[in-house]
Protein backbone atom coordinates (compact mmCIF):
# COMPACT_ATOMS: atom_id res chain seq x y z
CA UNK A 1 0.00 0.00 0.00
CA UNK A 2 0.87 3.80 -1.16
CA UNK A 3 0.94 6.65 0.95
CA UNK A 4 -2.19 9.12 0.61
CA UNK A 5 -1.06 12.75 1.66
CA UNK A 6 -3.18 15.48 1.27
CA UNK A 7 -2.73 19.37 0.83
CA UNK A 8 -5.30 21.65 3.06
CA UNK A 9 -5.58 25.93 2.81
CA UNK A 10 -7.14 28.51 2.49
CA UNK A 11 -7.09 30.65 -1.08
CA UNK A 12 -4.05 31.19 -2.09
CA UNK A 13 -2.01 29.30 0.28
CA UNK A 14 0.48 27.47 -2.20
CA UNK A 15 -0.74 24.44 -2.14
CA UNK A 16 -0.54 23.48 -5.78
CA UNK A 17 2.99 24.98 -6.28
CA UNK A 18 4.25 23.20 -3.07
CA UNK A 19 2.44 19.81 -4.32
CA UNK A 20 4.03 20.08 -7.90
CA UNK A 21 7.49 20.59 -5.99
CA UNK A 22 6.96 17.64 -3.54
CA UNK A 23 6.11 15.88 -6.47
CA UNK A 24 9.15 16.29 -8.86
CA UNK A 25 11.32 15.75 -5.70
CA UNK A 26 9.73 12.59 -4.64
CA UNK A 27 10.03 11.29 -8.36
CA UNK A 28 13.64 12.04 -8.76
CA UNK A 29 13.99 10.07 -5.68
CA UNK A 30 12.41 6.85 -7.50
CA UNK A 31 9.48 7.42 -5.99
CA UNK A 32 5.78 6.63 -8.07
CA UNK A 33 3.89 9.62 -7.08
CA UNK A 34 0.40 10.48 -8.07
CA UNK A 35 -0.77 14.04 -8.21
CA UNK A 36 -4.73 14.79 -8.41
CA UNK A 37 -7.36 16.93 -7.23
CA UNK A 38 -10.97 15.93 -7.23
CA UNK A 39 -12.55 15.31 -9.03
CA UNK A 40 -9.29 14.35 -10.95
CA UNK A 41 -10.21 13.76 -14.72
CA UNK A 42 -12.85 11.02 -13.39
CA UNK A 43 -15.84 11.12 -15.68
CA UNK A 44 -18.58 10.76 -12.89
CA UNK A 45 -17.19 13.30 -10.45
CA UNK A 46 -16.62 15.63 -13.25
CA UNK A 47 -20.79 15.16 -13.79
CA UNK A 48 -21.41 15.62 -10.59
CA UNK A 49 -19.14 18.50 -9.97
CA UNK A 50 -20.86 20.44 -13.09
CA UNK A 51 -24.32 20.15 -11.45
CA UNK A 52 -22.80 22.02 -8.59
CA UNK A 53 -20.89 24.81 -10.58
CA UNK A 54 -23.94 24.92 -12.84
CA UNK A 55 -24.62 29.11 -12.05
CA UNK A 56 -28.11 28.27 -13.23
CA UNK A 57 -28.30 26.02 -9.76
CA UNK A 58 -29.33 28.41 -7.75
CA UNK A 59 -31.79 27.07 -5.65
CA UNK A 60 -29.01 23.90 -4.40
CA UNK A 61 -29.26 23.44 -0.82
CA UNK A 62 -26.06 23.87 1.07
CA UNK A 63 -27.02 20.19 2.35
CA UNK A 64 -27.32 18.68 -1.58
CA UNK A 65 -24.14 20.67 -1.93
CA UNK A 66 -22.75 18.44 0.78
CA UNK A 67 -23.68 15.41 -0.67
CA UNK A 68 -22.72 15.93 -4.39
CA UNK A 69 -19.51 16.69 -3.03
CA UNK A 70 -19.05 13.53 -1.39
CA UNK A 71 -20.33 11.27 -3.79
CA UNK A 72 -17.79 13.20 -6.15
CA UNK A 73 -15.07 12.21 -3.92
CA UNK A 74 -16.16 8.47 -3.16
CA UNK A 75 -16.30 8.09 -7.26
CA UNK A 76 -12.20 10.16 -7.77
CA UNK A 77 -11.12 7.85 -4.43
CA UNK A 78 -12.94 4.29 -6.11
CA UNK A 79 -11.78 4.90 -9.67
CA UNK A 80 -7.88 6.80 -8.68
CA UNK A 81 -6.90 6.86 -5.33
CA UNK A 82 -7.13 3.78 -4.50
CA UNK A 83 -6.21 1.98 -7.51
CA UNK A 84 -2.66 4.16 -7.28
CA UNK A 85 -2.35 3.30 -3.84
CA UNK A 86 -2.92 -0.89 -4.32
CA UNK A 87 0.07 -0.55 -6.58
CA UNK A 88 2.24 1.37 -3.59
CA UNK A 89 2.57 4.74 -4.86
CA UNK A 90 2.34 8.04 -3.14
CA UNK A 91 -0.77 10.34 -3.93
CA UNK A 92 -0.98 13.43 -3.61
CA UNK A 93 -3.98 15.19 -3.22
CA UNK A 94 -4.94 19.17 -3.71
CA UNK A 95 -7.53 19.42 -1.13
CA UNK A 96 -9.81 16.08 0.02
CA UNK A 97 -12.31 15.02 3.02
CA UNK A 98 -11.05 18.56 5.19
CA UNK A 99 -11.80 20.78 2.74
CA UNK A 100 -15.31 19.95 3.23
CA UNK A 101 -14.94 20.03 6.79
CA UNK A 102 -13.73 23.56 7.14
CA UNK A 103 -15.65 25.10 4.19
CA UNK A 104 -18.85 23.28 4.53
CA UNK A 105 -18.88 21.85 7.99
CA UNK A 106 -17.40 25.16 9.76
CA UNK A 107 -17.86 28.06 7.69
CA UNK A 108 -21.33 27.33 6.07
CA UNK A 109 -22.39 25.96 9.57
CA UNK A 110 -23.61 22.74 8.75
CA UNK A 111 -21.69 21.56 11.72
CA UNK A 112 -17.84 19.03 11.31
CA UNK A 113 -19.19 16.00 12.94
CA UNK A 114 -22.20 15.65 10.55
CA UNK A 115 -20.10 16.25 7.76
CA UNK A 116 -17.25 14.05 8.51
CA UNK A 117 -19.98 11.36 9.30
CA UNK A 118 -21.11 11.19 5.70
CA UNK A 119 -17.79 11.65 4.68
CA UNK A 120 -16.44 8.88 6.43
CA UNK A 121 -19.31 6.80 4.64
CA UNK A 122 -18.18 7.82 1.19
CA UNK A 123 -13.93 7.34 1.87
CA UNK A 124 -14.30 3.88 3.55
CA UNK A 125 -11.28 4.25 6.08
CA UNK A 126 -9.40 5.97 3.23
CA UNK A 127 -8.39 8.53 5.79
CA UNK A 128 -5.17 10.48 4.50
CA UNK A 129 -2.05 9.37 6.06
CA UNK A 130 -0.81 13.00 6.47
CA UNK A 131 -2.12 15.96 5.32
CA UNK A 132 -0.27 19.06 5.37
CA UNK A 133 -2.12 21.97 6.20
CA UNK A 134 -0.29 25.23 4.50
CA UNK A 135 -1.90 28.25 7.15
CA UNK A 136 -1.42 31.72 5.84
CA UNK A 137 -3.76 35.13 6.75
CA UNK A 138 -7.07 35.12 4.34
CA UNK A 139 -5.73 39.05 3.64
CA UNK A 140 -1.97 37.14 2.87
CA UNK A 141 -3.43 34.45 0.48
CA UNK A 142 -5.80 36.65 -1.35
CA UNK A 143 -3.46 38.99 -1.92
CA UNK A 144 -1.17 36.69 -3.87
CA UNK A 145 -4.46 35.82 -5.75
CA UNK A 146 -4.75 38.92 -7.21
CA UNK A 147 -0.95 39.24 -8.00
CA UNK A 148 -1.45 36.17 -9.64
CA UNK A 149 -2.29 37.17 -13.66
CA UNK A 150 -2.25 33.20 -14.70
CA UNK A 151 -4.55 31.45 -12.06
CA UNK A 152 -8.45 32.19 -12.47
CA UNK A 153 -10.56 33.74 -9.86
CA UNK A 154 -12.86 31.67 -8.67
CA UNK A 155 -16.12 31.12 -6.79
CA UNK A 156 -14.21 30.80 -3.52
CA UNK A 157 -11.94 33.63 -3.87
CA UNK A 158 -15.13 36.00 -4.08
CA UNK A 159 -16.84 34.82 -0.73
CA UNK A 160 -16.26 37.76 1.68
CA UNK A 161 -13.20 38.25 3.91
CA UNK A 162 -15.39 36.97 6.82
CA UNK A 163 -15.76 33.34 5.39
CA UNK A 164 -11.78 32.93 4.58
CA UNK A 165 -11.33 33.75 8.30
CA UNK A 166 -13.86 31.03 9.32
CA UNK A 167 -12.13 28.60 7.13
CA UNK A 168 -9.06 29.26 8.90
CA UNK A 169 -10.71 29.03 12.21
CA UNK A 170 -12.06 25.82 11.17
CA UNK A 171 -8.56 24.40 9.74
CA UNK A 172 -7.53 24.67 13.38
CA UNK A 173 -10.49 23.27 14.80
CA UNK A 174 -9.47 20.23 12.22
CA UNK A 175 -5.85 20.44 13.80
CA UNK A 176 -6.85 19.94 17.39
CA UNK A 177 -9.01 17.17 16.03
CA UNK A 178 -6.70 15.30 14.15
CA UNK A 179 -2.95 16.08 15.90
CA UNK A 180 -1.68 13.14 14.82
CA UNK A 181 -2.67 13.47 10.83
CA UNK A 182 -2.81 17.35 10.67
CA UNK A 183 0.62 18.92 9.95
CA UNK A 184 0.31 22.63 10.21
CA UNK A 185 3.18 24.83 8.05
CA UNK A 186 3.67 28.61 8.07
CA UNK A 187 3.14 29.30 4.65
CA UNK A 188 3.99 33.02 5.11
CA UNK A 189 7.34 32.46 4.42
CA UNK A 190 8.50 32.09 0.91
CA UNK A 191 8.07 29.03 -1.15
CA UNK A 192 10.98 27.48 -0.54
CA UNK A 193 11.09 27.71 2.81
CA UNK A 194 7.56 26.45 2.73
CA UNK A 195 8.85 23.43 0.35
CA UNK A 196 11.48 22.38 2.96
CA UNK A 197 9.27 22.36 6.12
CA UNK A 198 6.53 20.54 4.10
CA UNK A 199 8.94 17.87 2.36
CA UNK A 200 10.76 17.46 6.08
CA UNK A 201 7.06 16.47 7.20
CA UNK A 202 6.87 14.00 4.35
CA UNK A 203 10.43 12.27 4.70
CA UNK A 204 9.64 11.99 8.45
CA UNK A 205 6.73 10.49 7.70
CA UNK A 206 7.24 7.57 4.95
CA UNK A 207 10.61 7.22 5.79
CA UNK B 1 -47.98 21.41 9.18
CA UNK B 2 -49.21 18.84 7.12
CA UNK B 3 -48.62 15.04 6.95
CA UNK B 4 -46.24 13.45 4.86
CA UNK B 5 -46.98 9.99 4.12
CA UNK B 6 -44.85 7.51 2.06
CA UNK B 7 -45.72 4.51 0.14
CA UNK B 8 -43.03 1.72 0.25
CA UNK B 9 -42.96 -1.98 -1.66
CA UNK B 10 -41.25 -4.21 -4.25
CA UNK B 11 -42.08 -3.64 -8.33
CA UNK B 12 -45.43 -4.50 -8.74
CA UNK B 13 -47.17 -4.14 -5.15
CA UNK B 14 -49.47 -1.45 -6.53
CA UNK B 15 -48.45 1.23 -4.68
CA UNK B 16 -48.79 4.12 -7.41
CA UNK B 17 -52.31 3.00 -8.17
CA UNK B 18 -53.54 2.85 -4.38
CA UNK B 19 -51.51 6.48 -4.00
CA UNK B 20 -53.85 7.93 -6.76
CA UNK B 21 -57.03 6.50 -5.54
CA UNK B 22 -55.93 7.70 -1.94
CA UNK B 23 -55.12 11.09 -3.01
CA UNK B 24 -58.33 11.47 -5.07
CA UNK B 25 -60.60 10.55 -1.88
CA UNK B 26 -58.54 12.70 0.73
CA UNK B 27 -59.12 15.51 -2.03
CA UNK B 28 -62.84 15.19 -2.59
CA UNK B 29 -62.49 15.36 1.58
CA UNK B 30 -61.34 18.74 1.56
CA UNK B 31 -57.55 17.80 2.23
CA UNK B 32 -54.89 19.60 0.28
CA UNK B 33 -52.63 16.75 -1.37
CA UNK B 34 -49.68 16.90 -2.98
CA UNK B 35 -49.09 13.47 -4.75
CA UNK B 36 -45.19 13.05 -5.42
CA UNK B 37 -42.21 10.90 -6.18
CA UNK B 38 -38.36 11.45 -6.21
CA UNK B 39 -36.77 13.47 -8.08
CA UNK B 40 -40.62 15.03 -9.01
CA UNK B 41 -39.78 17.77 -11.29
CA UNK B 42 -36.70 19.69 -9.49
CA UNK B 43 -34.37 20.29 -11.74
CA UNK B 44 -31.09 19.98 -9.61
CA UNK B 45 -32.61 16.70 -8.94
CA UNK B 46 -33.14 15.56 -12.10
CA UNK B 47 -29.78 16.42 -12.66
CA UNK B 48 -29.05 14.19 -9.92
CA UNK B 49 -30.64 11.41 -11.37
CA UNK B 50 -29.75 11.48 -14.86
CA UNK B 51 -26.28 10.77 -13.57
CA UNK B 52 -27.36 7.79 -11.91
CA UNK B 53 -29.50 6.39 -14.69
CA UNK B 54 -26.91 7.04 -17.40
CA UNK B 55 -26.49 4.02 -18.94
CA UNK B 56 -22.88 5.10 -19.96
CA UNK B 57 -22.04 5.10 -16.04
CA UNK B 58 -21.08 1.39 -15.39
CA UNK B 59 -18.42 2.52 -13.15
CA UNK B 60 -20.82 4.08 -10.68
CA UNK B 61 -19.65 2.83 -7.16
CA UNK B 62 -22.52 1.75 -4.97
CA UNK B 63 -21.44 4.23 -2.01
CA UNK B 64 -21.87 7.24 -4.60
CA UNK B 65 -24.90 6.18 -6.36
CA UNK B 66 -26.48 5.92 -2.45
CA UNK B 67 -24.82 9.30 -1.82
CA UNK B 68 -26.51 10.19 -4.89
CA UNK B 69 -29.52 9.49 -3.92
CA UNK B 70 -29.77 10.99 -1.11
CA UNK B 71 -28.64 14.11 -2.21
CA UNK B 72 -31.41 13.98 -4.89
CA UNK B 73 -33.85 13.49 -2.45
CA UNK B 74 -32.37 16.39 -0.50
CA UNK B 75 -33.25 19.04 -3.05
CA UNK B 76 -36.79 17.43 -3.49
CA UNK B 77 -38.04 17.50 0.27
CA UNK B 78 -36.60 21.44 -0.01
CA UNK B 79 -38.04 22.32 -2.70
CA UNK B 80 -41.22 20.69 -2.65
CA UNK B 81 -42.24 18.62 0.45
CA UNK B 82 -41.23 20.77 3.28
CA UNK B 83 -43.39 23.67 1.34
CA UNK B 84 -46.19 21.85 1.09
CA UNK B 85 -45.75 20.49 4.30
CA UNK B 86 -45.72 24.16 5.94
CA UNK B 87 -49.24 24.94 4.06
CA UNK B 88 -50.54 22.11 5.76
CA UNK B 89 -50.91 19.88 2.88
CA UNK B 90 -50.83 16.39 3.08
CA UNK B 91 -47.69 14.66 0.95
CA UNK B 92 -48.02 11.63 -0.57
CA UNK B 93 -44.77 10.28 -1.69
CA UNK B 94 -44.24 7.30 -3.61
CA UNK B 95 -41.18 5.99 -2.51
CA UNK B 96 -38.81 7.77 0.03
CA UNK B 97 -36.12 6.93 2.44
CA UNK B 98 -36.88 3.26 3.12
CA UNK B 99 -36.47 2.14 -0.34
CA UNK B 100 -32.93 3.15 0.12
CA UNK B 101 -32.43 1.74 3.11
CA UNK B 102 -33.89 -1.66 1.79
CA UNK B 103 -32.19 -1.39 -1.86
CA UNK B 104 -29.31 -0.22 -1.55
CA UNK B 105 -28.48 -0.89 2.59
CA UNK B 106 -29.76 -4.21 2.43
CA UNK B 107 -30.42 -5.42 -0.78
CA UNK B 108 -27.13 -4.32 -2.35
CA UNK B 109 -25.51 -5.04 1.33
CA UNK B 110 -24.15 -1.19 2.09
CA UNK B 111 -25.92 -1.76 5.20
CA UNK B 112 -29.06 -0.28 6.66
CA UNK B 113 -27.53 1.67 9.85
CA UNK B 114 -25.09 3.10 7.02
CA UNK B 115 -28.00 4.16 4.50
CA UNK B 116 -30.07 5.02 7.07
CA UNK B 117 -27.04 7.81 8.64
CA UNK B 118 -26.15 9.51 5.08
CA UNK B 119 -30.49 9.80 5.11
CA UNK B 120 -30.81 11.39 8.24
CA UNK B 121 -28.36 14.30 7.16
CA UNK B 122 -30.48 14.54 4.20
CA UNK B 123 -33.53 14.55 5.48
CA UNK B 124 -33.31 16.62 8.57
CA UNK B 125 -36.01 15.16 10.71
CA UNK B 126 -38.60 14.92 8.09
CA UNK B 127 -39.04 11.03 8.38
CA UNK B 128 -42.76 10.15 7.06
CA UNK B 129 -45.20 10.48 9.55
CA UNK B 130 -46.63 7.13 7.97
CA UNK B 131 -45.44 5.10 5.48
CA UNK B 132 -47.59 2.12 3.85
CA UNK B 133 -45.69 -0.81 3.08
CA UNK B 134 -47.49 -2.67 0.04
CA UNK B 135 -46.46 -6.43 0.91
CA UNK B 136 -46.56 -9.13 -2.13
CA UNK B 137 -44.27 -11.85 -2.71
CA UNK B 138 -42.07 -11.33 -5.83
CA UNK B 139 -42.97 -13.98 -7.60
CA UNK B 140 -46.75 -12.19 -7.43
CA UNK B 141 -45.29 -8.39 -8.05
CA UNK B 142 -43.79 -8.85 -11.15
CA UNK B 143 -45.53 -10.88 -12.64
CA UNK B 144 -48.37 -8.36 -12.53
CA UNK B 145 -46.05 -6.09 -14.42
CA UNK B 146 -45.51 -8.38 -16.97
CA UNK B 147 -49.22 -8.25 -17.72
CA UNK B 148 -49.02 -4.41 -17.59
CA UNK B 149 -48.58 -3.42 -21.30
CA UNK B 150 -48.48 0.47 -20.40
CA UNK B 151 -45.64 0.01 -17.74
CA UNK B 152 -42.75 0.72 -18.81
CA UNK B 153 -39.69 -1.85 -17.42
CA UNK B 154 -37.19 -0.58 -15.62
CA UNK B 155 -34.03 -1.50 -14.56
CA UNK B 156 -35.00 -2.48 -10.74
CA UNK B 157 -37.45 -4.70 -13.12
CA UNK B 158 -34.76 -6.46 -14.52
CA UNK B 159 -32.59 -7.69 -11.17
CA UNK B 160 -32.92 -11.28 -10.02
CA UNK B 161 -35.56 -12.76 -8.24
CA UNK B 162 -33.19 -13.29 -5.48
CA UNK B 163 -32.71 -9.24 -5.26
CA UNK B 164 -36.07 -8.88 -5.06
CA UNK B 165 -36.35 -10.87 -2.34
CA UNK B 166 -33.74 -9.58 -0.82
CA UNK B 167 -35.52 -6.32 -1.21
CA UNK B 168 -38.47 -7.74 0.50
CA UNK B 169 -36.29 -8.86 3.94
CA UNK B 170 -35.27 -5.47 3.93
CA UNK B 171 -38.51 -4.04 4.24
CA UNK B 172 -39.35 -6.75 7.00
CA UNK B 173 -36.28 -5.33 8.94
CA UNK B 174 -37.31 -2.09 8.37
CA UNK B 175 -41.00 -3.20 10.21
CA UNK B 176 -39.40 -4.16 13.03
CA UNK B 177 -36.73 -1.09 13.34
CA UNK B 178 -40.19 1.22 12.76
CA UNK B 179 -42.88 -0.73 14.39
CA UNK B 180 -44.82 2.92 14.88
CA UNK B 181 -44.41 4.32 11.65
CA UNK B 182 -44.70 1.62 9.04
CA UNK B 183 -47.71 -0.21 8.62
CA UNK B 184 -48.21 -3.57 6.41
CA UNK B 185 -50.83 -3.81 4.00
CA UNK B 186 -51.42 -7.24 2.36
CA UNK B 187 -51.49 -6.37 -1.37
CA UNK B 188 -51.84 -9.30 -2.71
CA UNK B 189 -55.51 -8.67 -2.15
CA UNK B 190 -57.43 -6.83 -4.93
CA UNK B 191 -56.96 -2.80 -5.33
CA UNK B 192 -59.91 -2.08 -3.60
CA UNK B 193 -59.33 -4.28 -0.74
CA UNK B 194 -55.79 -2.92 -0.23
CA UNK B 195 -57.21 0.50 -0.67
CA UNK B 196 -59.78 -0.11 2.32
CA UNK B 197 -56.81 -1.09 4.50
CA UNK B 198 -54.80 2.17 3.16
CA UNK B 199 -57.49 4.42 4.08
CA UNK B 200 -58.16 2.73 7.46
CA UNK B 201 -54.57 3.55 8.23
CA UNK B 202 -54.40 6.36 7.21
CA UNK B 203 -57.51 8.20 8.31
CA UNK B 204 -56.80 6.56 12.02
CA UNK B 205 -53.55 8.28 11.52
CA UNK B 206 -54.59 12.28 10.30
CA UNK B 207 -58.20 11.85 12.17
Amino acid sequence: MGYLISFEGGEGSGKSTVLKKLADYLSQQGHKVVCTREPGGIEIAEQIRNIILDKKNVKMDAKTEALLYAAARRQHLVEKVIPALEKGKIVLCDRYLDSSLTYQGYARGLGIEEILSINQFAIDGYMPHLTLFLDVPPEVGLTRIQKDDEREVNRLDLESMDFHRKVREGYYQLLERFPERIKKINAEHDIETVFKEVLSAVLNYIK
